[in-house]
Parts: structure tokens; C-alpha cells; sequence
């Protein structure tokens, strides 16, 4: 889709505790890391994006397969292009974090004390890593933009998403702040994205993190055979 | 600004015939030219910039100087990153066209059969070329952008302007046809702009040209201190 973030959808239930030791308060840590993707990470972040378009009830405009990202994504340096960074979470210490820095970014980790731990239907659709203990469980894909206003760059947020058992803990934000957070220490002078005006919760959470909605603005968009029509047009 | 596009603004009033020999049916040849920008024309995109603030009634947010879009455009090959078109016009043939030729765009070319000749008030401050008869009357500013849903990339126009004295002629949809073409050779999956709600006119335009307006979405955006507050985040 254009853009879209869903974050903390309006039921807030968490995850029913699995046994006694998963009520103890702030006892389950979630290790959580925001890392650069790579092309290995294609099969997630296909996975992704189709539970992303369920949930913006767009499914049957999403047609994307992993051999469409493998041939259009990761084709330039991070933050030049099309980037993705990809979340993943533990509930042990990453181990093999230092494969993962690089000259253009180092990883983003935090642990998220939580009161029971996340019960993952989807653990092993999403198992990543060496010892199986790591989950994708989002991302946010973006790429810089332009302001004539202002002069400068900026970043374009196509896609953030967590999956749901995920939500309403911080993990959302988390994205989002990173890839502000990379355009503000880049000297970039704004980051933009779209949300569906249904979508209360996220305008509430997006205003939350300083973002202006703006009103005003409408987006238009030419494809299929409406553009097709412009190919030999000059 | 986000984006933008002031086509035919609402006062249909064509500029007044300077003579006799004005006015007479088609018999004044507007030769239009859409050929990718250079650093050499700096200085015109950015009056020209200025004058499309002015159009959207945001000029207090327009602070681009010359040497802000000297140090951020033309800085990677065409197409892959931030891309210009001017638009160029004259009362004669285009003389030096082969020096914007290029691998990368062959400049595009039509001649506009007008009743009467364009009365131009800022002609001096837009000539441009050796002949001195070549005039800047436009220009339009895109940027790759990607669909994850179609799992390919499109083209993002951030800006759409054509001077006011040019308007009613088709050089708005020339400039912005121009960039659906491209998307089109170029195997892309869309391309994208935002509209103000207000501006009927160029929503008609647009809808002309085969986009649809996207009622349900709308920008969020992230800048200035609210954005630097996310600089150390992490």
C-alpha cells in the first residue's frame, strides 16, 4: 500500500500466560533489535507485508512475491535506497550481534521487562538466527524523499509493521524512532509516512511521537494500465 | 512542501495580445522542451520553487537557498535518486538539443500551436541558452519510491509547477507525462503525488490524466525539533 503503520490495534489483550512463572511482574524479558535487513531476510519480510495488507484489509491489492523483492530491493548502500530495518526479538541476549554491525549502522537493542511472556503462534514460521531462539517480528521499509522546502532530504516510511502478538510494547515506536532518529543525526530534515484516516489508534501513536497529521492533503497515485497509457505518450 | 501541483489555476485569462500579428488562430509556435535539469539550472529551480510556495499559500515554510539544493541534488545518476525535468519553451526552434541528450533521457520535444503569443513578465530573469530566446517556464522534481504490495518500485513527484503566464497549455501534463512514461519503460509499478483538497482544479487534471485520488489516506509528518527529539532515541 501507499503507506501505512499499524500500530497497537484497539483490543489490548495481551497474551494469555502459558504457566505460573509467566505472571511474575517485569520478569520475562524480551530482548528486542532493530538491525538492517538482508537479502537472506527476503522470505520474512514477504511473510510481512502479506499480514500487513490483511490487516489494512487490502490483501487482494498485494501481489508481491519474494522473487519481485529479491529483484528490487538491497540493489543500493543502505539509506540511499529502499531500506529496510527488521526487528527481531529473544528472550535471550543475541549472540551473534556483531555479524550484524557495518560501517552504515549499528544495531539498535533493548530489553522490554514484561510482566508474562508472548506466547508466538507463528515462533517457527519466523525463527531466524543460529540458535533458533531469535523471531522476526517486524520491520519498516523506507527511503529518502526530497523537500524543495526545506532543501534537503528526508525519509519516506512505506511500511511499519509488528506482528500482532508483538504489539503494545513499545516495539512500534521503537521503528519508528530509529529511522527518525537516522534522519535526524544524517541532517535530514523530515520523516513522512500516510495513515488511514479510519485508523485512530495509530494517529493517536503517531501524534504521540511529534508527528503532525496534515489535513489538507490528499495523495494521488497513476498504475497499471492508467500509467501503462503514458508510456509512449511523449 | 509535501508535494504539490498547481495545474491550470481557476482564471482562464490568457495573456494580452502585444500586437496585430497576436492574435492570429494557431499561427504562434510555442517549441516546449522537457530535458533532465543540471546544476546550471539551480538558480531557476529555485525561483521557481519560491513561486509554487507562494501558490500553496506556504511561502513561510519555503527556506531553500541555492547553495541547499546545490549541496543535495545532482548528486547521484538520474532516476535513482532525486530527479529534475525542466521545462524549457521558446518562440523558435531549440537550437543546441544534442548537448542534453544523454543515455540515461533524449529530451523531449512539441511544438504548442497558440493563437497568441506569450506575453512572458519574467522572461529575463528565466532566459536561458545561448540565443537568449530559451525560457525556464517549469519544472518537475521525482524520486524512486517502492510498493511493497506490488513489490516494485515507483516514482514519487515531490513537485509539479509551470509558471503562471504558461499555464492552459498543456505543458503541466506534459511535464508530469513525462515521468509516467519513464515509469512505465522503466518497468515501475506507480507513480505518486499528494494534492491539496482544496485545489479542484488540479484534481480534475489529475483525474484527467488517469490517477486516483486516495480519499482515505493522509501524511504524517515528522520535522524540525520534534524530529531531533528522536536523534539520541536509541
Amino acid at each position: 500500500m501507499a503507506a501505512a503503520a499499524p500500530p497497537p490495534p484497539p483490543t489490548p489483550a495481551p497474551s494469555a500466560p502459558t504457566g505460573l512463572s509467566d505472571s511474575t511482574p517485569g520478569g520475562h524479558p524480551l530482548f528486542s533489535r532493530i538491525r538492517l535487513a538482508t537479502p537472506l531476510d527476503i522470505p520474512y519480510i514477504q511473510k510481512l507485508i502479506h499480514q500487513l495488507a490483511i490487516f489494512e484489509k487490502l490483501a487482494d491489492l498485494c501481489t508481491a512475491t519474494e522473487s519481485d523483492l529479491a529483484s528490487t530491493l538491497f540493489k543500493s548502500p543502505p539509506f540511499h535506497s529502499f531500506t529496510i530495518f527488521l526487528l527481531e526479538v529473544s528472550s535471550r541476549p543475541f549472540e551473534n550481534d556483531s555479524a550484524f554491525h557495518s560501517q552504515n549502522f549499528t544495531p539498535i537493542e533493548r530489553i522490554i521487562n514484561l510482566d508474562h511472556s508472548v506466547s508466538d503462534p507463528e515462533a517457527g514460521a519466523f525463527a531466524n538466527g543460529i540458535n533458533g531462539d531469535v523471531v522476526v517480528a517486524g520491520f519498516v521499509l523506507f527511503f529518502p524523499s526530497y523537500s524543495t522546502f526545506l532543501g534537503k532530504p528526508g525519509f519516506y516510511v512505506e511500511d511499519l509493521f509488528v506482528r500482532e502478538c508483538y504489539r503494545r510494547k513499545g516495539l512500534g515506536k521503537m521503528l519508528l524512532s530509529a529511522v527518525a532518529s537516522q534522519a535526524a543525526r544524517m541532517g535530514y530534515g523530515r520523516v513522512e509516512w500516510a495513515v488511514l484516516d479510519w485508523n485512530a489508534i495509530a494517529i493517536k501513536f503517531y501524534e504521540e511521537m511529534g508527528a503532525n497529521v496534515l489535513p489538507e492533503w490528499r495523495i494521488c497515485r497513476l498504475t497499471g494500465p492508467a500509467l501503462e497509457a503514458h508510456r509512449d505518450a511523449n
